[in-house]
């Protein structure tokens, strides 16, 4: 039930609201006669969506101590199983449209669900474990290596359905366009929590040359020293995991840390973010594969990149989600989606920045070269960390 | 767990807290060889003992997910058993003289644990009910009369142990020394919802002159028009209590008024709130009775007065704490104890007001005439109401 | 032009606001045919009476580039002259009466004139000058001793002109009215810069015991380590004062702590603050005269107490306001004016502190034992300092 | 001396500021022997850059009593000497670059001295004019009508010295590159007032649907219902301008809206806001001519667009700064200089977005079409306005 801070929900309300998503935007506009489960739930559970109606203010999603657990999981079972009985009818595309939006919605929520519960066990200051993971084994990671791409006018993003697209994507990676790149070049690996203590022991969170100033300002207001979740303890780096405390592993990808400190360190390290067009050009030919997310996973963590093949990049997929230099703006031609369903993505189009390729707690069925991911630029609680690109 | 603001704790907190109390102040001073029951949980069940140590931050006590319900349980009963076995070796009078503070601080927590309860669920737009309660049966009050009082020089306070006194009290009752008062007069009974609500259809928000300045700011800037709790629904004026919403009962005392509220409630009738010892007078010599905590209460609520008998004034103790016009200072001579448990009253003895007479959520054992509550002006989530006074 | 936080006043400010206090209370009400001399100025410089209509929000009074420092001396100038002239009708007494309450009021805005002037400066890296100043002269403070006053039912406070009061007071020092005292000591002196600094250097301002709960809150918030002003300079503390940057003298009455901090070396001292009504009868008899508010004076600060002869206490009067230990409350019987002049004293009554003697920057003749200064609790922007008092 | 927030700073400042700029940049780096004009004025003075040292917190700026308006203007007199006669020693090329530089920066300062000043003229209750302006001549908009543009890869930005680019331009306008663009059609000229009423008639300011969430959450929590500046008087809309207060003229581009609000109108009229690639190619062959800041101009305020002509795009350059949907990033191969000068623009280049073509306050010599101004999206005191666009 807890809510470490505004932007973070509880686990319940998560169950809650995703339910409340296809009972809104399935049973309350396909399934004829459908009565609320409950009057109020739209209240308690409604995002954002203005279209649909008022909503609990968000800070106080962690006070809702009524419907209880129990009732949340009856409300998630009837909702559940409505659903299934009007996809037995054979509905409209249109239904069939929205449950699979709503899967993907709950996929997504699935993965905040960890970051938020994360950040709820790490405000504890006994820092308990969300679940009990053996300790990583030893591991090194291998110099990274710049790969060459060649730029030119390229297409990305994807057709929507009335353009023909196939596969399910977001309305925000529609429509697929033409953009002009240059030759670029990409790390092989994301950026080492080794090479992050590099950065902080050449006072990387001291020297405003490395910043910009707005997050220069967050640096010293918050007093950040490290990524969030680092402790000093007896002169060593600890972090806080799903799996309780643990040393900081050289060797595994840098996690949890802001647009800010991503473009500060790419800054320091002579190099800088891709965009998200050089991004998806050099994914989109590779597998989803990757440290992603899977039931019977030992650790929810990032892990060391595989070994390198001098080919493609590794771990474009997975691990940590990797800021890119694009602020979140709409494609050319975007139209966002007429009524409630279009404030979904379109209205978060502002003062975000686009992170790509999921994390270790992202669903593989849930993953694209496409996809966008986009957070403020001072988030640090979600599974972010950093990939260099440079001017060929 | 809901901590529905800083000042409010969650009921697991006061379980573990009042635990604490025990633990730290009987068993780690007296217990021979005891280990803390674990090592995190005086920092988090520390309330403000600054002797003790340090402490997580107040607005933070929501987010302790850890430890479960189960285990503050399960902390409750080993720190009962130990104290328990303490207390059968026949310990130094140091020893019981604990206990019994131990106990008495648990009965304050006890009435605080409803009533951050009831702020709790009264955040919940659904509004849900502590527990199940009868709605009120009809009732009306009969007009306040004025009980009158000779004043002079008279005795206040108690002796502390040392002084001879005898019987528990808190060490802010005492010494027990002098006063000069004036004749004064005191209402037969606290203020009712009814004459709340004259005071309100007669602009009682709305015109600063009945207001002190420090009031009436926080009137305009919290937009206070009725008593905390009150919510108009379809043109009637309703009442959230611990048994769920309610129309408001006119003969019932009014409660869940703040200081500001009470004095400018006061200034509005042409008369003032009595000084603690002018209350402590008129109640020296009546029986702690009336509607206090008791486990087999049908309702948990104030009730009206009983009928009026032409005596001393009715239902001083129980149904709403009482606002005087006294701040919350040390009486002459105050000393306060030795160490941390001298933090318990001394150090909060500035710009609060001595509320007297417990409520309806106070155990009869926990009460006496010389008792002094004390909160910031401010506040309105007790369960304070206001009985009025006028110079003889 | 510089209001340096909320609670402080730009120099033109004062001089405006002074103007229409005249303007409102002695021609808009008496003088036949008054039209205001500006229609926008009442909204403008109307401090807070709420009785006289809507006004500019406090924190804003820096930012009213218009009207001019000279249109404000041509307001000054004409409501003057208007007043002199409704003064040569021989005009009914109320008329006199608030010329007078004018005059008294102008001569509390000329202390505040002078440190919201400082406050000012202050904020300023250059730390500018006041004024030009001599450096104080080499000094020593004789040690404080005790004098010891007896108590009993006493009388404080003034007469009102209704109850034959003469010479005039403010409406909060009536009614004259019996106390009981138990005997009390009081020191011979205000506490020195060079106790305080034995007060910090035993760690006064970081070890809690010493605090309310309140103060220590503030200490932590603030950073406080020292008195306002002082700054430590290549090891050596200096202060700013009107004149500049000087070294502290150990001599001088220690000026600019709150009551926080008064308390909290009252108590660090083994001592406390007097009450009100102490320090009432401590002055009663004593000429008011000391280091107050002269034109010609070289020097605009606290200054060190003169030799002890062995008898009444020292400087009461002048130097520093004396915190006292008595929340600001309306004394028994106090009934606040009709009409927007009942705002002046009457409802600031809550939260707030009493202090006593009035300052150097106090004028002689607006000064007597009985009159009552009252600030919050962390107030330190104001010429405030500590004498101590002691059960007998 | 008024900084009526943070962000504004006061004239006597920027008077002060740019002349730091000369001395810092110039005299400091080339001028051998210089001691600087007094040892507090960088701290006082520095805008922003870190490299050079720390300085006074933005919004304390205002109260900076000292130095005087006069000692500044010495201060400027003497620095205007000294660089001068460095001048005409012959110095090195980048002294005269600095000096350019220097130069572009106070035409900057001028504009942003009288933004500042009208809002802080704005703030005072009595609206005083900054100058006495003759009313503006009765005035009609003719309809706006598409320009139709081509697209295709086009270049953008210009040259700088190092790649062989003439005349002055920032940093942040470099390198010249090539981005490719679908056709797209420009309005003929800028949003008018009377259109934004017929926004605010159709609920422009209560419709969730049109905005973007941020923005949406801005006009609620600041109660936004018009552009800034627009006060209902009597049933009709007055506007503050630089002139006193003035009816709202329907002919005149709309002014003083923040790019939340220029993107709900867009949208609300189905169109968009100009990318700023789109801009500047439709820009990039028309004269700098309009209506610019003029000495002798008898109004500083936007003015009526010229009669259509049938041809591009009218006022393009002046009357009102136009909103794109641009995010102010680097283009790409953008580098900042180094030092301290590489603060200047590049530290800025996120969370902000781009604005083009000047107003009414920006000086002819000081634009061009390439041209980068930038605020942050809830900007509103800048002298910014609309320009639709939309896909051909």
């Amino acid at each position: 039930m807890v809510q470490a801070f505004p932007d973070a929900s509880p686990t319940k309300w998560h169950l809650a609201h995703t339910t409340w998503f296809f009972e809104t935007f399935v049973l309350g506009a396909f399934d004829r006669g459908h009565r609320p489960f409950h009057p109020g739930f739209s209240f308690l559970f409604n995002s954002y969506y203005e279209a649909v109606g008022p909503r609990v203010e968000r800070p106080r999603r962690g006070f809702l101590s009524r419907p209880s657990h129990a009732e949340v999981l009856e409300y998630r079972a009837r909702v559940d199983e409505r659903v299934g009985r009007l996809l037995e009818t054979g509905p409209p595309e249109e239904v069939v449209a929205r449950v699979v939006l709503g899967l993907h919605h709950e996929q997504q929520h699935q993965e905040l669900l960890l970051t938020d519960a994360k950040a709820a066990l790490g405000t504890n200051p006994l820092r308990p474990a969300y679940r009990s993971e053996p300790p990583p084994a030893p591991s090194s990671a291998a110099p990274a290596r710049w790969c060459a791409f060649e730029g030119g006018v390229v297409e990305i993003g994807v057709a929507d359905r009335a353009s023909g697209g196939r596969g399910f994507a977001y309305d925000n990676e529609s429509p697929r366009h033409r953009v002009l790149l240059a030759p670029f070049r990409l790390a092989s690996r994301p950026v080492t929590n080794g090479e992050w203590r590099a950065f902080m022991e050449d006072g990387g969170y001291a020297r405003p040359d490395a910043w910009l100033s707005e997050g220069w300002d967050v640096v010293r207001a918050d007093g950040w020293t490290a990524p969030r979740y680092w402790e000093q303890r007896d002169g060593a780096w600890w972090t806080f995991t799903l799996g309780g405390m643990r040393p900081v592993d050289d060797a595994e990808p840098v996690c949890h840390v802001s647009h800010y400190e991503a473009d500060a360190y790419a800054r320091w390290a002579g190099a800088r973010l891709p965009t998200e067009a050089e991004w998806e050009i050099a994914a989109a030919d590779l597998p989803v594969e990757g440290n992603l997310l899977r039931l019977d996973a030992p650790r929810l963590a990032p892990a060391p990149s595989p070994p390198d093949d001098g080919g493609a990049p590794l771990a474009m997929f997975g691990d940590v989600w990797e800021w890119t230099s694009s602020p979140y703006s709409p494609y050319p031609g975007y139209r966002a989606p007429a009524g409630a369903l279009g404030e979904y993505n379109g209205k978060f189009m502002v003062n975000q920045t686009v992170l790509r390729g999921g994390s270790f707690a992202t669903p593989r069925s849930h993953l694209r070269a496409s996809y966008r991911n986009f957070f403020p630029s001072r988030t640090r609680w979600q599974f972010s960390g950093v990939r260099l690109a440079r001017d060929a």
